[in-house]
């Protein structure tokens, strides 16, 4: 598959590790990481393979893998459990022994006295690579990765933890696959981030770009109300790229909200940083996830001051003076309800601009005339406040989760000058 | 591995195509469902494998997964376009050629037909099954899924869409597993979940019933300071492995939040709820995190009131009551402040424990004696206030996660009397 489509690319294997992934106990989120990177820095994964914590899979599996790749990316077993066995299968498919790297020994001491604790006997377990194999530091964890020849490829095993595995993809992995391959071809992958359209209005919108028979690919993929389209060139398609991607970002308009991969609540508190202003949140059925993802960048203090969980009626009442009247004629999943939820925020906190959300979640809640799954938003601003209502689909989950999107979008968009809607 | 493992169970691999997941544009979520559904029925999972729409890679992974288990699942490839290739990689690993299956062309035409648009020309392909397959019903789709004899191996090939292939998982393919070993051995996996203690310090308490030599297999992951505990036993271990689960949750005590694989939120708010109990948040660092994971669970307003989410010093002051004096003395992350915070959640929401939260999640923020990771937690009750200092590391998102539940571990362990620490 790399011979066939790969001129000169490098092809990469990525080898996942885990009982608790084969028995669906665990997602192994590293592969789509991994694969995503790699392909916008133009490299082509050739395939995937997760096995489980067995020496004998584990060293077949990477030999496989060493067959039919340049390289071999291996995630997770190098913790310091018995099932942990990374370590022992690459020197086993090297035909190495494991020896201890003393400095990744005296770090994992320190980490441990750093914590104040005793550290456990099977950790300095995490300092034993096989001969010969470059070490790849890990500087948010205790496990070092490493590198090792086998056979024609290049084997790199990096810890599981995504937080652990992706700076050392970024400054270690991807700097050596780029001296495997100098004069590898050129690729180039942009996006737009929505939100507001379903997935397919917005691939409708798009329909022609995303032909399979065009050299520029342009893809869609949808999640929590937010939808990334990908535009992405290879080789002589990488200089065509950029023109698409302006295609693209001319045909949806208001509704995309950055002409990048970004989530929304880092997007909005950078827009609202660059103009000097702050907000606020008010939140029932999304119960913090709004706020939550506000503070997800950091420095977000300097826009974002706070707001309040009023998931009891009580409370909106208590924090947010909303009248008790005014809950008990329209219910609290209502425009009016809403707005007031909006202003008290706005007002207790002091923010130029506040949004409020108030929905049925379900399963359970719904009432004739509000269906599990509606949603009213509010956002209150100098200029007044303006309510607006919408509909989610797919459960508990992605309701709060869509909403609270759809909250950070409606900011977006009164800090834009666009219409709420 | 499956032949180590698995004497008398149905060692399965499953196999995932699809260019968009080897460039990381979607995510492969079959796997899991799949590997959670047959591990849960009794069967092995021995590997899976991610290849592109690429004939000659799809014939090789068939192959080769065909020569490692009893049965291979393959999702994806089957539908209209031109890169949709399993049909023809399963009849060519078989050795077979395709043939049109006359029902399942009719029933595609009809659905054309009912949704008033004429058939493109490529759908006619979905009807297309090798030679001598058995044809698996797909309920909610055009694209019927098939069987086919692969060497010694049975391999069911089902659309990617999740909501189609499930149902065919469940209705068919599990039925024809369990005919392949009709007298396969029980399995059973049990859980424990553990917050406030470090993954290898857990480890080292069970460090004998995790050793690799024994009949059931104990296992831990860490994620976001949750430490979960798997116990799982196949054939003759699946009797033993509910007594080396007691003996799991003998050894970590009060560490041990839930004799289940359960998050932390969901947990304490059964537990309110069991108890009568009510439940306030005020949140600095964490922004609402440990607020909305409160509300994770249906019908939490029971025992879940709401919170602020206090993330600028203001609003700490104006929705919380903190003295600005003591912001100025002790600086905002302080056992002061988050005991001042935990009155003022508690009061201002009637509840009856209210907890806070305030920390320094970094990148920036640290200050003499106040390292990055620093977090004062406290949790006030109709006994006083208790506060505790922790230190969590992983960068900024992995802080903020920890911190919130271990903040819902410290209300879980107020109320079960246990020491707060």
């Amino acid at each position: 598959m790399g011979a066939r489509r790969g001129r000169g690319t490098v092809a990469v294997e990525v080898l996942g590790t885990g009982d608790e992934i084969l028995r669906g106990d665990s997602r192994d989120s590293n592969f789509a990481r991994i694969a995503s990177r790699l392909t916008a820095a133009g490299f082509e994964v050739a395939g995937g393979r997760v096995v489980g914590d067995d020496l004998g899979a584990l060293v077949d599996a990477l030999r496989a893998a060493a067959g039919r790749a340049r390289a071999v990316i291996v995630t997770g077993g190098l913790g310091p459990t018995p099932d942990d066995l990374t370590r022992d299968a690459a020197a086993a498919a090297a035909g190495r022994r494991l020896a201890v790297h003393g400095p990744s020994l005296r770090r994992i001491r320190a980490l441990w006295r750093l914590r104040g604790l005793p550290m456990p006997g099977g950790n300095a377990r995490q300092a034993e690579v096989p001969r010969g194999a470059r070490v790849i530091p890990n500087p948010l964890g205790s496990a070092p990765g490493f590198s090792l020849r086998l056979g024609g490829a290049t084997a790199f095993c990096l810890p599981g933890p995504p937080r652990e595995m992706e700076p050392m993809l970024e400054r270690s992995v991807l700097p050596a696959l780029r001296r495997l391959a100098p004069s590898r071809p050129p690729a180039r992958t942009l996006h737009a981030s929505c939100c507001g359209l379903p997935e397919s209005a917005v691939a409708e919108r798009i329909a022609d770009l995303m032909a399979r028979d065009r050299a520029v690919r342009v893809g869609t993929t949808a999640s929590e109300g937010v939808v990334t389209v990908s535009v992405h060139g290879a080789g002589d398609a990488a200089r065509e790229a950029p023109r698409v991607h302006r295609e693209v970002l001319r045909r949806l308009g208001a509704e995309c909200y950055a002409p990048e991969r970004v989530p929304p609540g880092e997007n909005l508190v950078r827009l609202l940083l660059a103009r000097g202003l702050t907000a606020a949140t008010a939140e029932s059925c999304t119960a913090g996830l709004a706020a939550a993802r506000m503070a997800d960048l950091p420095g977000s203090s300097g826009a974002f001051l706070g707001g309040v969980v009023a998931y009891h009626d009580r409370v909106k009442t208590a924090a947010l003076g909303v009248p008790r009247a005014l809950l008990e004629a329209h219910g609290a999943v209502s425009a009016p309800v809403a707005e007031a939820m909006a202003r008290g925020a706005r007002r207790r906190t002091g923010a130029d601009l506040a949004v409020a959300i108030t929905g049925i979640a379900g399963p359970g809640g719904a009432r004739p005339g509000k269906p599990v799954g509606l949603v009213w938003f509010a956002v209150a601003s100098a200029a007044g406040v303006v309510s607006v209502r919408r509909r989610f689909g797919g459960g508990r989950a992605l309701v709060r989760s869509a909403a609270a999107n759809a909250a950070l979008d409606l900011l977006r968009r009164t800090v834009e000058g666009r219409e709420v809607r």
